[in-house]
């Protein structure tokens, strides 16, 4: 059961974990600094508790410790309660959620840990805007993707932006580093995935006839740039959504969706 | 072709329709003041040249004229030409996007205008929020929806954010107000459209078998609420995207996309 412990002076170092969370310099959720993991908001909170990631503590406002009170029953980590205004003194800004949880970073999963039963999985190439990563995470849980594999130039998933973007399913969809680009997609091919590269290129196969295969692996790049020729030349095939003319691509995250949504829409 | 005229003084009331855009209460932009439109950045200039919003000024850096040169080579408006710096100060923040047009509000589209031709459209109840606005007519333009339509407590698409993140679209695809709600929905059964209700509820019908019309107007509601049961009963049937247990709903952008798309996927 969590302990409540009541912090009444900002400065306490208790908390030091949770202090100036949006001072770039000073962010404990950098990777290289601390490295950890934060949490905001009761449903995001929920899912961590639920998840690999162990929280080593909370600081929340009385009336989010109500609503958490369940879950935290048998997780045994302080709940440092404070009223909102020490709490904004500590965070460095009004944090209307009115709860967060800090974690250490876990040790990461293995590429064949997170392709084991996968079915359907998005590969990213040098997508480095939180939002979109955090979003990607989303769209990957609410519509049956399996699991994430990060290839080359993409941010870090575990920002506190990105796991707040992804309502916390970051903290639930598997996902890891591929050891090599775009050479490490040989594990994906070894373990029988069809590789297919999402692109705008008109030439390219209707997605919706493209995705033939029982596994299947999405190759996404940034919007723009897209996917390098390099990671393109990997592939098993290149796949267009049908798109207007005189338009931009979708947003990544979107166009992920699309994918996603293909595999289970008759589900 | 755009008259340029160079603007040194910050203070020069010649930009007054530029001026201080990020103050809440002094923006140009919002509904009740001058009602004015504003586009950011050469992509999104280029959309509103292209559109039925005729820009009344442009505001811009040199680097940013040449550019859209050959766009205003038949626009008789002035083009505002300011170094960095003093366009930061009129604005109110620094623009890296680098130029600005305004445009008057035209008026309004009549619903029987934007339904003429339509095949696909969307219908928005109580969608409130700026993003999601974008992010729709940014989905409409690139799956093919052919217009949005507004029922009941929706934000304003013109505002200078919903602009930004709809790169532009919001000025391209048309959009109409129904003139009451739900009752509204009648113009559209009386056009032979499909009325269909995108919901989370599972016991609803798949959305890949549910849209059987020729003609389909999708309903959305906000994320959270959802739509409210007066709208649901004044539709013909009701759509779900298959969604994975334990997850939110998806945004409310990115199912309407997932709707979109199933209109075009094969196309």
């Amino acid at each position: 059961m969590a302990e409540v412990i009541d912090i009444e002076d900002p400065a306490d170092g208790r908390v030091d974990d949770f202090r100036d969370l949006s001072s770039a310099d000073r962010r404990p959720d950098l990777p290289g600094r601390k490295g950890l993991v934060i949490a905001e908001g009761v449903v995001v909170v929920q899912r961590m508790l639920e998840s690999r990631f162990r929280p080593s503590a909370l600081l929340g406002v009385g009336k989010r410790y109500e609503q958490l009170a369940e879950d935290l029953a048998d997780v045994d980590v302080p709940y440092y309660r404070a009223d909102p205004e020490v709490m904004a003194e500590v965070v460095g800004f009004h944090l209307n959620r009115g709860v967060l949880a800090v974690a250490p970073r876990p040790e990461s999963l293995r590429v064949d840990e997170v392709l084991a039963t996968a079915r359907t999985v998005a590969v990213l190439e040098g997508i480095n805007d939180h939002e979109n990563l955090g979003s990607m995470f989303r769209n990957a849980a609410g519509l049956g993707a399996d699991a994430i594999l990060f290839g080359d130039r993409c941010a870090d998933p575990l920002y506190r932006r990105a796991v707040r973007v992804s309502m916390g399913h970051v903290l639930r969809v598997p996902f890891a580093q591929l050891p090599t680009w775009p050479d490490g997609l040989e594990l994906l091919r070894a373990g029988g995935f069809q590789i297919i590269a999402l692109t705008p290129n008109p030439a390219a196969v209707n997605l919706a006839t493209a995705m033939t295969g029982q596994r299947v692996a999405l190759l996404l790049g940034a919007e723009g740039p897209g996917l390098t020729e390099e990671a393109m030349a990997a592939t098993d095939i290149r796949a267009r959504i049908p798109m207007s003319p005189g338009t931009d691509s979708l947003n990544v995250a979107t166009a992920a969706a699309m994918a996603f949504y293909e595999r289970v829409r008759l589900s």
